[in-house]
């Protein structure tokens, strides 16, 4: 039985996530609007309110974080920006501020996504911030104290998402909310860290 | 013979590209305070305006960018912002302010390295924008018009450089700054794109 914190616990890969773990740990759902508690994880305010509110726990798992998507001819310094501030500097103010409030042995679970690793077009944000996410993740997780342990989900397009991005992933298998669900699952609930678990099919 | 731009072209990796192109290449040396024109990569109108005195050009090479390193209990939200608003989007400005000069079948150049492929202590922010660049260069590769090229050098420790940093590179081969140079000048005088170089012995 573990306390579990799961930011993004309301969209499409948060659901599962919650309903994957809710029957032998304590889960705690935050949603921007909705869920147990709110979070703008763009404000660290914000998110050091969240973790005051929830108090100690054992994992925090992430599945949030917007960026632009456009052709490369129309992206801009601050659409660039945009991502960076959302999805990459968003989770990792989740790992800075939730530090002092995880259990000793406990565990960040971030997201990145495929696009670093195979582009589409209007994808260069997202494979920028997917990069930067993963070598952050790898980097940290040889610094971390007190056996707590950080590991980063990089899946496909959503197969219950395909019915709006279906065009921009000609060729891709996606996979479904519940397979990208067990990488978080292992580890939020393993023992591995420093870890890009790759959900490709 | 070629027109090639070499921002960084002072530094410990630059010099040598320099070196390696100068002979057959008609080379334009930008850096902070010396070479043939003067640019701030984290100004765009500082880097618009070392465009416009070069003219057009075949090939942007970038040698430059800084993170901060410190232990990650050490590290704070500023300090990661650093790196993304120096080497990563300064980095990322250069190809969007220079991609109207950079002629057909001309190529860009970026400079990344190995911490976010294998990290080190104090590294995190190197993990994050190294991970960007490699992300947002495989992705800005299929996307880029007029068979315009990018790729990005991912290289280890410089030798040149290892009385300053061998202490935070234990058991790392380094390469000799001429090494890597074949990178770059495979990536500008070559054909490929979308490829990050690996230089790592």
């Amino acid at each position: 039985m573990k306390k579990i914190l799961i930011i993004g616990g309301t969209g499409t890969i948060g659901k599962e996530i919650v309903n994957a773990l809710r029957p032998s740990n304590e889960i705690i759902v935050a949603g921007q609007k909705h869920g147990d508690v709110q979070v703008d994880i763009t404000q660290k305010e914000s998110i050091e309110k969240m973790y005051q509110t929830v108090g100690k726990i054992d994992a925090v798992i992430s599945a949030v974080g917007k960026v632009r998507f456009a052709a490369f001819d129309k992206m801009n310094d601050e659409m660039y920006r945009f991502g960076l501030n959302d999805k990459l500097m968003g989770q990792v103010n989740l790992v800075l501020l939730g530090l002092s409030q995880v259990n000793d042995g406990g565990s960040f679970t971030l997201t990145s996504g495929i696009l670093n690793r195979d582009p589409i077009l209007t994808g260069s944000s997202a494979g920028m911030v997917n990069g930067a996410l993963d070598g952050f993740v790898k980097a940290v997780a040889i610094e971390l104290p007190r056996r707590l342990r950080i590991n980063i989900v990089s899946p496909t397009v959503i197969t219950e998402s395909l019915d709006k991005y279906a065009a921009y992933f000609p060729g891709f298998p996606s996979v479904s909310a519940a397979r990208a669900t067990q990488a978080y699952v292992k580890s939020a609930l393993g023992a591995q860290t420093g870890q890009v678990y790759t959900v490709n099919q």
